[in-house]
């Protein structure tokens, strides 16, 4: 070996790297690390001459990848996991969550809660989650405490919960939580007011002219179901999102999640102001909520995204199944069997994410100079064997039991299957406590 | 103690017992099993007076269930898991599928493949599998060999495949397996046409001449495509159901795989007749051939049951995906999210299996004197936690990940997620050769 070799943190070889960059797998190649990032994927025996690395890792049987980025959670809503399953969505949302969310919400629900979610999330591969939440100070605390990447909502709503009385104070307590955690690194915030029809136009200006002052994106939960946008049809004379693109909401900042019912021009509007549209299949189909366009999105030229939507109407944070559901049920409403494809589907899941909240040139990917937010996924057990296809493989063979190890900005925080800076048996635990609580209160 | 206890060879305690025979979940009861029968179900502290077990298994965190059925498959086609994915459905057949079987099935590949495919199942809580496949008397010995159940479909076609000429060199073959296993307790096996489109009516009224004289079942895969009963109608004036149904192959012991495309009358028949639908919503939607109407199948009375497909389609042979699959899609297509309720989604997958094979009574639930076929599913993961209702936790929750053990009539097949009987290690080390030895094969 010659002297000038570079030192490094880690060095990980794998039976497949993954990069999304560019299509397919690479084979004997090794990716290595330093001070958190990625700093160069090459063939295996370049690397032993260039790199001198502190600590090897050798996944003989694995795909290694880039985390996950699940584009939409309401994580601390895991501790309602499947409170209310198989009723029609208004009843679902009135007589079970709201009243569950306004009994309980509080900052330790949003901790436990997010911490489960984490838990669950990490160990199934996710590094980074776009949430949607109250108390973001609570949430942001366990973000941290996991060690996981996440993009904290800040939610704005017309009406009070959660302590706050109107859109002004969830306004400014959510931009507080962001001061106080402008020094974590895994963090960034995101204008999160919670839909069209909850939130009336004053507060839709107070939030442009804010995005603007601040640089923050703007999320929104966006024509769900058909009666959303079919009743601003009627009221308004526009879809909503016609209605959020004159008050100049729209743009590459804006992130509409669901987009499961366009109206007329929706498509070509979201498509001409570069706006993102988030895919929650589970979510949707599971509150018959419909099947959201993504093939006609995606031949609209517009970024789309993958997320879970959160665990009470899921039940399961878990992006191997949204990746699954998102192919299936393209393939199968449209008769069309190549529509989405793996290879497309594993980038919606990663980078799309990313580049939806302005993360794209950080992470999502396995290139060189972006943070090594990487996990590893065996696929030599017997359900994943054989293998002809590792990107086909990832998406309709593999699941989350086979994530074996996970790093974030180059920390392993889940080794051999278990979260390495938090403890899951005392979370589920606590998960279980809250279930007794809310069980046995008054209702 | 009293002396009068009855000795058996088994109790096991869980969390939940999951009956299916009735609806939601027993908590702190037993479940005892002797010569591989279920011999009760009763509250723990009885179970402590009545019966004296020579082993106990305490399962704190478990669901115990009745084993998956998994009503349709083709087992040994696990080693061409994956091989052509988003390819339309002929180009998958005829340029993929079909030179890939005429180069390489042989009893060797199925044997190994089946062996594969029951690893594969069996670590998912599928305890039985209604196989249809060539080289019947090699599959046979793998479903023996690993202990599973398994309902051995005998393949008729018109034309010559994996040796056999024609239909009747498939009938005797077929039928030839049946009588060499006729010993094995585990093993049934039912006549399998492939389809209305490969087999003449002269065949088919052979059939219906064995299936009498033999008491076997018919299945056989029905108006999988819109193309099928369209083409069907076009030449025959009927669709392929009502064809069958002339030709007297309808009626309890028929089983139709698919049915995504009913024509007028269709599920009619289907119901007056009292024959049974294996759904296969995975399969259906990867290959775009469309979404069956299950919930208007059993609004007839018809009883369906659920069905893998082949890894080929799929690409995994998951009970808890199709489980999940067919009540979101359910949902999602109609609008409706009370359609497909978890409790039936479970039945689904357990005893509308058993029945729509004839082993109704003998497997498919925990009731008193039917066979042990048991699974646990461990519901105390980051990801199963909090539980509100565990039969809503085991279809939206759970995933195969979460079984632990797994029982055979009686038989521990699966202890601690690794199966007693065979080498999974070994298993997963032969598909990858069999992949070595088709991807290098001459084309």
């Amino acid at each position: 070996m010659s002297d000038d070799r570079r030192a490094v943190d880690l060095r990980i070889d794998a039976r497949w790297l993954v990069p999304i960059a560019r299509d397919g797998a690479l084979e004997a190649h090794a990716l290595m690390v330093d001070a958190g990032r990625i700093v160069a994927l090459l063939p295996a025996a370049e690397a032993d001459e260039r790199y001198a690395p502190r600590e090897a890792i050798e996944l003989a049987t694995h795909a290694v990848m880039p985390g996950f980025v699940n584009a939409h959670t309401h994580a601390a809503m895991t501790l309602l996991r499947g409170i209310a399953d198989d009723v029609p969505l208004d009843a679902w949302l009135r007589e079970h969550i709201w009243p569950a969310e306004m009994a309980h919400v509080a900052p330790d629900f949003v901790y436990d809660g997010t911490l489960a979610a984490a838990a669950e999330m990490l160990c199934g591969g996710v590094t980074t989650a776009a949430d949607m939440y109250f108390h973001a100070e609570a949430s942001a605390k366990a973000w941290i405490a996991a060690g996981m990447r996440a993009v904290v909502g800040i939610p704005v709503l017309d009406f009070p919960m959660a302590g706050a009385a109107d859109a002004d104070a969830h306004l400014a307590r959510g931009l507080a939580a962001r001061d106080a955690f402008k020094g974590a690194a895994t963090l960034s915030f995101v204008l999160a007011p919670h839909a069209p029809y909850t939130v009336g136009d004053a507060t839709w200006r107070k939030i442009v002219t804010i995005a603007r002052e601040t640089d923050l994106g703007i999320v929104t939960h966006l024509q769900e179901t058909r009666a959303e946008r079919d009743d601003a049809l009627a009221r308004d004379g526009m879809t909503p999102l016609a209605r959020l693109d004159a008050l100049g909401v729209t743009g590459p900042g804006f992130v509409a999640v669901h987009a499961v019912h366009p109206g007329a021009g929706d498509v070509e509007r979201l498509a001409r102001q570069g706006c993102h549209v988030v895919h929650c299949p589970a979510s949707n189909l599971k509150l018959g909520a419909g099947i959201a366009p993504v093939a006609a999105y995606v031949a609209a030229g517009i970024n789309v995204a993958l997320g879970t939507d959160g665990a009470a109407s899921n039940n399961r944070l878990d992006m191997f199944d949204a990746m699954r559901l998102a192919a299936l049920v393209a393939k199968g409403t449209s008769g069309d069997p190549t529509l989405l494809p793996a290879q497309q589907v594993l980038r919606m899941a990663t980078q799309h994410g990313a580049d939806a909240f302005g993360l794209g040139a950080s992470i999502g990917s396995l290139e060189r100079g972006k943070l090594a937010d990487l996990i590893a996924v065996d696929l030599a057990s017997v359900a994943t064997e054989p293998c002809y296809d590792p990107v086909s493989q990832l998406v309709h063979a593999a699941s989350r039991e086979h994530v074996t190890d996970v790093f974030v900005a180059g920390e392993r925080v889940v080794a051999n299957r278990a979260p390495t800076r938090i403890d899951a048996a005392a979370i589920a635990a606590r998960a279980r406590a809250w279930r007794d609580r809310i069980v046995s209160a008054p209702r």
